[in-house]
């Protein structure tokens, strides 16, 4: 266990060595070693050209009613790009054109698991035009998630040629998942795969589409987002439809219901949602970008997120679940 | 993918047909296939000597302001048994007895992360008998351990042997983890280890002692507990010396810091802690007891967990991080 941490020791003191060998030339002042950057310095200093602009039309814009003080409270969620959940998006796509969420509200809040939303009376009428889609598209075999894995498993393995040359990290360990054979972020996305077949992860933050008991009864008018540990036994078991990208905290610090799986038990306890919009019907939304997954900035910080080696750390874990990698967002400058 | 669903499928089929062909001999209803237990329905199902008492004083009691309605709210910790973190563990005991946090604060919520409390001015003198304790002990290579260790694995082989017969589930992920070589709830606690030395693990609802960039500067008094994703790379970096095992909600759904790391801005944001006792100090307190992890109960409920068959799911994950088998607590009934 000891291993990394001794790695650590001996980078600083070969560093030392140097920094002491060169004053003795120059007589100038020792240079200090220079510190491994953080996780969010990787991130900050990405070149322009390692992020990606997100498109309004696939944001989804939640209004709240405001708070007691005033305050407005937006939530910003990035709907899913295809392969995944594309019929649902559509649902989704419909019932916004329609404003169909306008007076609906907040309904749940389960501590450690999830936030929902949608219509409490369970009576309103839906959009004619939503289609009715199951399990079998819960998945996606498509072939441009496979190039991509079998390109990422290639830089991993580089990767890990590189650390056995540079002393030797943990990494027997470092991609091993509870839940799946494979796990990735593929354009922007966090993916997993059995080999065989592939499908988004319910990391912190995602997006999914609420249902009965049959698989096929989520129409995506009702939605949750994840605000605990990743569960990800509901992975394969409900449509995932995207992830909140700005405003969470307006979800995951609302008061916990009272009720069964934390629905509220007074109505008065719900949130009122005051509209829900596609992006590009809001005005003055920022531009929002994320760091492509398939750049050099994004595998550095994948890398540090893995082996954090910033001051503070004095053994690097040697591994990350693909939810303590979360792909990067913010807003353009 | 599709093995664990054909096979959850053909069980079904299978009693269906059970059930039809003892109706066409004894004429009566058909019988409906049992459904299979929920975790939760698994844990109910207890007996109770499968429930572990957790000692009064073990536990820390904090209170904090009322809010704007009045509700008292109460954050109840359970303190780590040794062999793990005794020393914080001591320096918490002094704290709690000399009264230390009243009057202090809740500084810093961090969105899918952790709340800190503490002296926000940073000034007040701590008892002279702290112990001062760095990286050394943040892990342990005790023998105890290593043997439940050892059982816990022979128990998993079984339990793989098992499921083979049944028609094998996705076995070959099921206890992989990111972050070390082995995890197991180990007397009530989720523990990881590298085959050499053990270590107690960052998931939701852990209380750690918060530092400075030495390892050795956390003293107890400055306390966090998770309320988002595990953050697993803070293992072996901090001290864990407990968890939240009721109340959690009282931290977890505060208003998020708007400063740097979540840190409030305004000093009136704070929340105040009326008081922090050990619980054999607290009128009234509730017995709280755990499932014992060495149970057949707990190896029912965590199988259950890595693998939903109750009704709701249609492809059973095949695994479970540890922390997704969060250990049961109850008020004992």
């Amino acid at each position: 266990m000891t291993g990394g941490k001794r790695i650590w020791c001996q980078l600083r003191v070969n560093l030392s060595t140097v920094a002491m060998l060169s004053t003795s030339v120059v007589a100038a002042q020792p240079v200090p070693p220079k510190p491994a950057l953080a996780p969010s310095e990787i991130v900050a200093a990405a070149p322009a050209s390692d992020w990606v602009a997100i498109a309004p039309s696939d944001l989804l814009v939640m209004d709240l009613a405001p708070n007691s003080n005033g305050s407005a409270k937006r939530v910003v969620i990035q709907l899913m790009p295809p392969p995944f959940s594309q019929g649902w998006v559509g649902n989704i796509r419909k019932l916004a054109a329609a404003h169909w969420w306008d007076g609906t509200s907040i309904n749940r809040v389960q501590d450690n698991y999830v936030v929902q939303w949608g219509d409490a009376t369970e009576k309103k009428a839906l959009p004619k035009d939503l289609v009715t889609l199951g399990e079998s598209v819960y998945t996606s075999a498509d072939d441009a998630v496979a190039v991509n894995i079998a390109a990422i498993t290639v830089q991993r393995a580089a990767k890990t040629v590189g650390n056995e040359a540079n002393g030797k990290f943990d990494d027997e360990w470092r991609y091993n998942d509870s839940y799946s054979s494979n796990t990735f972020a593929n354009e922007g996305w966090p993916i997993a795969s059995d080999g065989k077949v592939y499908w988004p992860v319910h990391c912190y933050g995602m997006v999914g589409v609420g249902r009965d008991m049959p698989p096929d009864t989520g129409t995506g008018a009702e939605l949750y987002t994840v605000i605990g540990h990743a569960p990800r036994h509901l992975d394969r078991n409900i449509a995932l439809v995207g992830r909140v990208i700005s405003g969470i905290e307006n979800l995951s610090s609302l008061p916990r219901g009272t009720g069964p799986l934390g629905f509220y038990e007074k109505p008065e306890e719900r949130v009122t949602i005051t509209s829900i919009r596609l992006g590009n019907e809001v005005k003055d939304l920022p531009r929002y970008q994320y760091l492509s997954t398939e750049s050099a900035s994004f595998a550095r910080y994948a890398d540090a997120r893995a082996n954090r080696r910033d001051p503070f750390f004095i053994q690097p874990a040697g591994g990350a679940d693909i939810c303590n990698i979360p792909v990067p967002v913010r807003i353009a400058p």
